[in-house]
């Protein structure tokens, strides 16, 4: 990633988790530990990249507090890689790229793999953000208030609409 | 990205929406659409890349169909990027990564941007994955189910337990 550390230090949480995660590889190792990988074969088998590339990400991952090693649950001497809280914490960006893939990167009818819920085989619901009192809000219902900044309520606007760029709400990097 | 067409056609909807999105930067330029810019030079101003990174970004953006072109709003020779419905749906993506930022990626009382309703000043609530039902549920009440495979209800292993990697749920890249 170029200039990494320019977001390191970002007061934007979006830049600071994208800082943290790495880079693409990284978060489908993530996807593959949530779908039971631990070994670092597994890993490898599944997304078919060199093994320095995927010792890279583990140990920036490991770095990170997303996974850590345990000692292998078969007893041999390797170890395997298990995701932490904040690990699993990722799930609902995985959940949101898996819904957003499944609405716009495939041809109607191409086959795709879906995540069920357990309890019923069936898909689960949408993604959704919702205010405190449960009510569905959109992007063009939100707004981001800069670290600092007192609370004036401002409607975002529609997107054909002016940008609000220069609005004190508008979040930098 | 190392071996970016690798995933294009992978049958995970994961994997193809990182392939469509691009990079982090890619991500970083929708941010920043959500949160009102619309020139050129409002995306460079605020993620502070050079003019031949974001040139390409920015094209590839509109070449997925995330971001599109529009005369300038007011009426000089530029052009506007705007959000497509396709970009505007990576709107809980975004939510979701603030989320996980603002949960691991800040020090305790460290200030950072927040998100909040337009109608209440309040944050919005937390991203939540439900079943059909409304039940809430986590990542191990969950099972990818491959492409083509049959419907069989199986409880993914606790994190600690053994992996599913060699179940035929499992999901590949």
């Amino acid at each position: 990633m170029v200039k990494r550390t320019s977001l390191k230090r970002a007061e934007c949480p979006v830049a600071r988790s994208l800082d943290a995660i790495g880079d693409w590889w990284s978060l489908l190792i993530v996807r593959d530990a949530f779908d039971g990988a631990r070994r670092f074969g597994e890993f490898q088998n599944s997304l078919g990249i060199s093994k320095g590339i995927l010792t890279t990400r583990l140990r920036d991952l490991v770095a990170q507090g997303v996974l850590d090693t345990v000692p292998a649950s078969d007893g041999s001497a390797y170890q395997d890689y298990v995701l932490t809280k904040k690990g699993q914490d990722l799930f609902p960006i995985v959940v949101g790229l898996r819904q957003w893939g499944e609405d716009h990167c495939f041809e109607p009818g191409e086959a795709h793999s879906v995540l069920v819920d357990n309890e019923t085989a069936e898909r689960v619901g949408r993604l959704e953000i919702r205010s405190r009192s449960g009510r569905a809000v959109g992007w063009a219902d939100t707004t981001v208030r800069k670290a600092g900044t007192p609370s004036p309520v401002q409607r975002r606007s529609a997107p054909a609409k002016r940008s609000r760029r220069s609005a004190s709400t508008a979040a930098g990097p």
